[in-house]
């Protein structure tokens, strides 16, 4: 961090566009930065990570880089990984070897992701939920632990004899840690805080996240708290969203819910993620809660508000809180005019530029 | 089996209410099953346990019901467990000890769940998604493997050093199995089959079942096959969810999708589920997907329609297809003509043995 300091007030930001639509949404999300805090004010250090490097030089993350990146104030990711059926790249290589990678070694115990449903925005759900009031919540997913851990391995491998073992590995140092930090964000909101687990089937790890749940509970009384399991979640988030506030899970059931909160607060597109080193030992990292989409690589249509929106989180979390408002604000406006018309990935990330600059 | 054998004709149905709405949706699920096919070609062997039982005398589910219970013909059950948050009983041990017990003990391996969206039915979908084509599909979830094996524990347990595991166990004797099951219902659908998984994260577990997917869909090259991660599923369902025809996933991936798929489809109360033996090695297990719903316990307005639903996926694998189709076709008449109208449990069981006796 020392650099950071010297140079005062000069921030660098490591730049990684990745696969797909990463690229393209990436460069979107520079625009609106530079637009906000202005150009001078930031260094950009771009880094060629993903499949076309693995492919070239067969490296996926080299320490070199890691050291690099640990140089930074923080990290701008687009999306990584290959189409799920490629045949040129093994599946989870790069999710694994990169993004996975980079959440654990910068110890992103955090996953912050809100979800809100614009008014207007198109929505999967009826106007039967959607009348019944605002859609505005955050789930903070645990990003160092669980099946994420990459324990696990398989035995007689190919044979029909094979086992293929995953397994959730949860620390009371881990979850404590990520459930206080849930409390503290209920506490700046609307204080409601619903653990979402499996306890009544992962009694061992939902066990833990239960007992860790209620005693740090008892140092935010004024929160009020709930229990769901993940699988009437998902129920909830179709049926009664606007029944949360924050939620806090593990690292599979936070993966899963934010896909569906996206889908259900107008599409993966808008969805933004923050992975947060919450002491700042670490520079955190901000991306897009969608994928690569390699389907539509390359054709200039990926929404990148989502980046955007990743953009002030990463503001915020800077401590620049004034102009991550602008951003969302910016974010809001070109929201609620930009109704069924569609627009390059380009024409969004300019329009809302223009409210900046 | 010898018994059912001698009888000739007279099944053995053995019935587990279990707890919450458990043994008043299961009433009403045989008063429709007596009315199909007849009181007198039928045993009922009703077998306390549950919540009370354990209370009373502690015990969860001994070795000589087990026994009984492998003699039935098939079992109908309720729902078991008590509401997440309970003092009196340890979350898990219900669920754990009789419900899993059970689908692991008699190997029901196929764990059957149909989604099917009747017209007129509410659902928290708008217009926008419903009206692109009828949602109808079936989800095939592993049951005998992955997470729900029990295998995990605590170490360090209840101090600030404690570590938690959890195992998901997969086999390809068990992937390969489920899989083909899969495979021959979508023959008979409409050839379509979608893997479920996370194989970008979880590639131990995510790699067998994706080889086996693979290699057994060698043997069906008429039915068309495609990839989802799971997160991705939930966007799909709430987006796209006329896309789907058979779908195959883990136990837990299995646990949660249903759900959302039975919210999506009008709401858990119509959600119907086989715990399926295919080889008939022991008795098949049918129940509805909602739990025991302790909160509406008691007052007789938990909708049975998904146990009667049930009740037809146990005539299907009796062999009792003509019976399964006459129930089928009551429960859609009536859901037809229900509209907004509220019924108790009992008018509604009612309403449909009505159009069966
Ligand atoms: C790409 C993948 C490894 C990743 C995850 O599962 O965390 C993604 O789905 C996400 O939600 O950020
Ligand atoms: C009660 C619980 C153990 C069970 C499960 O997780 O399988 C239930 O949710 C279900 O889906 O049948």
């Amino acid at each position: 961090r020392l650099r950071a300091v010297t140079e005062r007030n000069k921030k660098t930001i490591a730049v990684i566009g990745g696969d797909g639509i990463g690229p393209e949404v990436v460069a979107e999300g520079l625009k609106v930065l530079s637009a906000t805090v202005g150009a001078d004010s930031l260094d950009f250090v771009h880094y060629d990570l993903g499949a076309e490097r693995w492919l070239r030089t067969g490296e996926v993350l080299p320490d070199s880089v890691v050291d690099e990146l640990r140089q930074a104030d923080a990290i701008l990711l687009g999306a990584v990984g290959a189409a799920p059926g490629s045949k040129t790249i093994p599946s989870g290589l790069l999710e694994r070897g990169l993004l996975l990678r980079l959440r654990f070694l910068l110890d992103h115990y955090v996953n912050l992701r809100p979800s809100k449903l614009y008014p207007g925005v198109p929505t999967p759900l009826g106007e039967n939920i959607t009348s019944r009031g605002p859609i505005d919540f955050v789930v903070v997913r645990e990003g160092t632990e669980g099946l994420y851990c990459g324990v696990g391995g398989a035995t007689r491998a190919g044979t029909p004899h094979e086992i293929a073992t995953e397994v959730s590995v949860n620390t009371a140092f881990g979850v404590e840690r990520v459930v206080r930090d849930a409390y503290e964000r209920a506490m700046k909101r609307r204080k409601k805080l619903t653990l979402v687990h499996k306890h009544n089937v992962l009694v061992n790890a939902g066990g833990l996240w239960n007992r860790l749940f209620l005693a740090v509970g008892e140092e935010y009384p004024e929160v009020e708290t709930d229990y769901l399991h993940i699988d009437a979640t998902t129920i909830a988030f179709v049926a009664d969203p606007q029944r949360f506030d924050v939620i806090v899970t593990d690292n599979l059931f936070g993966d899963i819910i934010t896909d569906l909160a996206g889908a259900v607060t107008g599409g993966i597109g808008l969805a933004a993620s923050g992975n947060i080193n919450p002491e700042g030992t670490a520079p955190s990292m901000f991306e897009p809660v969608h994928g690569s989409a390699p389907d539509i690589a390359g054709q200039g249509i990926a929404d990148p508000t989502a980046t955007i929106s990743s953009v002030a989180l990463m503001l915020d979390h800077l401590g620049m809180t004034a102009e991550a408002r602008r951003i969302e604000a910016a974010v809001d406006a070109d929201i609620a005019e930009r109704g069924a018309s569609k627009r390059s990935t380009t024409q969004v990330g300019d329009a809302i530029a223009a409210r900046l600059s």
